[in-house]
């Protein structure tokens, strides 16, 4: 018999991977070219040819350092690296030592909340969320408190959020530019969350850290501005990840900000460190580190992705569907035509259409599409989205 | 303020980790050619030339298969590739879907502790084990029972292994080849173990799962046999590394074999499954997962560990220290020469020898000497190792 937790997170385990494992099985009937799968986030746009050329030169580089143990923390000269880009490009001023390279954002904000919670603690977020949040927070006994949507702007509910903080909230996760919506915090609502937190601290006399899980900064469109939040309240933490930024989501690869003046730095830092050993990640892969930090600074075909946004907002409005129009990020987070969004999505899979429930994101009535596809893949999709919306009588 | 449990977590924190963190900073200090670090597990070998072949190869072919998102259970033909070469190599009957690919061993280990443990279940191990068993038992609220070494053979005493069984065992931990020891479980230990097993299933009315944790598997020495534990005993689950055969330690890649005959099958398998993903692993790394499909029957150089363990054991044994000799691994475990081993590694520290204290495993009086080094280091640390045996007055 397996473990009681697990029985109940696999019930609920993720939407999104079953209908990405569904893609894959429906590509293999019915071709790849006839199926439309929007569900999972994973870049079509290629990384930087840089990565490609860092890889052969490194190849021929002492194999002990390539492929052996390092430091948990990660190399010293890699994370001096993402120290240097970071202070060059938001005025920061990390060491290497506020720098642990973690398995992806994934593998860093389990970290973090091993590093942090209690069992019972509360780790407050807004919907809509990635919903795997909810298994990284129940892994270590925590509950994941999500805020209400404002529907209308998707930015967070600061009325909603300042009375759900509680003495036993431990931290806020917050996204952004956010998946699935795709808006990216204004510096007002950074700026009024920040002030909200330093106020209920002290009402507390507790610590709240302020958790940033941010793979999709570099992906803003039309020149949006996304703060640096640890510019903003001290007891700020980053997970980062370059899943998205360099493509490479199956290689694992990312890493903590734990910034100096954060309340406890010395243990929290000491016990994210323990943390990442004792997870089993023992340490980021080690090639990929020495990749990412020499392609530090090569930037995605953001306009690949500009495109894809355009066009299929611009379709999808066309057909009628209601959509807030994304900042940043490669999704779109549209108004179900029908109010059981699971319903809408088993209608789209007719049309080999596969979207993901709002439902799983904690935000019932929308659906995400996931845009990071090919062009000819959006181009070709909305035809079909065109009979789907005739099917439900949309227009 | 940190996690409680990780307060106690960082206190008790790896000592061979801290002395791997010393030996490099000792080696900016000495030079590295005046330091005898034998700390870690850390390959001196270099992966078979194949390994940077692959490599060289793989990154002409599509990015996105390449450093994408695959199942988080891994690439199929990967899945498959292992299963032919295990099925070839020991007339196993594996398929594709018997295979999790994960972030290392110990990213298997926790992955299957995840999907198996309730708070308070037991998870018996064999002294002297990796220390590191602790933390990923403790992870999930297990209770890791050490049974005491039988310190002439090192071999698993069956009969305190019998009377430790209760009905709150869930697991039994091996590792053979072994860590510290080099000890190879022998065929007749393994069949007397699954004996006691199957018996106690059957007294208790419980499922005991037997994990092998077998990073060391290929490296053996004159002409070893370690047995395939899932011929032995039904209830197996196999956790593996190829960060030892295929020098990769850095690369966090290996895989769960969780056969299909085990009870529960379908439930274990789908939480590994899950606890894959949402302990924020997500899968093992895309690009060493096709490299070391490529590389499944690669051998790593076990004749030069094989001249390190003559030369060492020999040398040592010459000064006058005790030691079983070990089968496989890359380890010797020496009976310290007084009684409090900790005192002698830090003797040994002042000859820049760096050596672990067996209470790290389990097992204090004796120190574990991991030969993983060039030879020189063996050839020219013999001398240190004659002055360190002169101050205690060993010979």
């Amino acid at each position: 018999m397996i473990s009681e937790k697990m029985v109940d997170l696999v019930k609920n385990s993720s939407v999104i991977r079953a209908m990405f494992e569904e893609g894959q099985k429906m590509a293999a009937i019915y071709g790849a070219e006839n199926v439309y799968d929007f569900s999972l986030g994973n870049p079509n746009v290629a990384p930087p040819a840089a990565v490609a050329e860092t890889i052969k030169e490194l190849v021929n580089e002492d194999s002990q350092r390539l492929h052996g143990y390092m430091s948990n923390a990660g190399f010293e000269d890699v994370r001096e690296a993402i120290c240097a880009s970071l202070n060059r490009r938001f005025d920061t001023h990390f060491i290497a030592e506020n720098i642990i390279m973690t398995v992806g954002a994934a593998g860093g904000l389990n970290v973090i909340f091993r590093a942090l919670l209690n069992p019972g603690d509360e780790v407050i977020t807004f919907a809509p969320y990635f919903g795997e949040y909810r298994s990284y927070v129940r892994n270590y006994d925590g509950k994941l408190i999500a805020i209400a949507p404002d529907t209308t702007t998707f930015q967070p509910d600061l009325t909603a959020f300042e009375q759900a903080i509680t003495a036993k909230t431990k931290a806020v996760l917050v996204n952004t530019p956010n998946n699935p919506t795709g808006v990216v915090y204004s510096e007002d609502t950074i700026k009024k969350m920040a002030a909200i937190l330093e106020k209920k601290q002290q009402e507390y006399g507790t610590e709240i850290y302020l958790i940033s899980d941010e793979p999709y900064r570099e992906l803003v469109y039309d020149g949006a501005f996304v703060p640096y939040l640890t510019k903003y309240y001290k007891n700020t933490i980053v997970g980062y990840s370059f899943s998205k930024s360099l493509s490479l989501p199956g290689e694992r690869i990312g890493y903590l900000v734990i910034p100096g003046e954060i309340d406890d730095y010395k243990m929290v830092q000491g016990a994210a460190n323990v943390a990442n050993r004792i997870l089993g990640y023992v340490n980021a892969p080690s090639m990929f580190q020495l990749v990412v930090a020499k392609c530090i600074d090569e930037k995605t075909d953001v306009a690949y992705y500009d495109r894809n946004r355009e066009t299929l907002y611009n379709g999808l409005k066309d057909l009628g569907f209601s959509c807030i129009k994304p900042e940043g990020a490669f999704y779109l987070f549209v108004k179900s035509p029908i109010a059981d969004e699971k319903e809408f999505c088993e209608k789209a899979k007719k049309y080999h259409l596969l979207i993901v429930p709002g439902s799983s994101f904690g935000c019932a009535g929308f659906v995400r599409i996931a845009y990071c596809v090919s062009y000819e893949t959006i181009v070709n999709s909305l035809p079909k989205f065109k009979e789907l919306a005739e099917e439900i009588g949309l227009q």
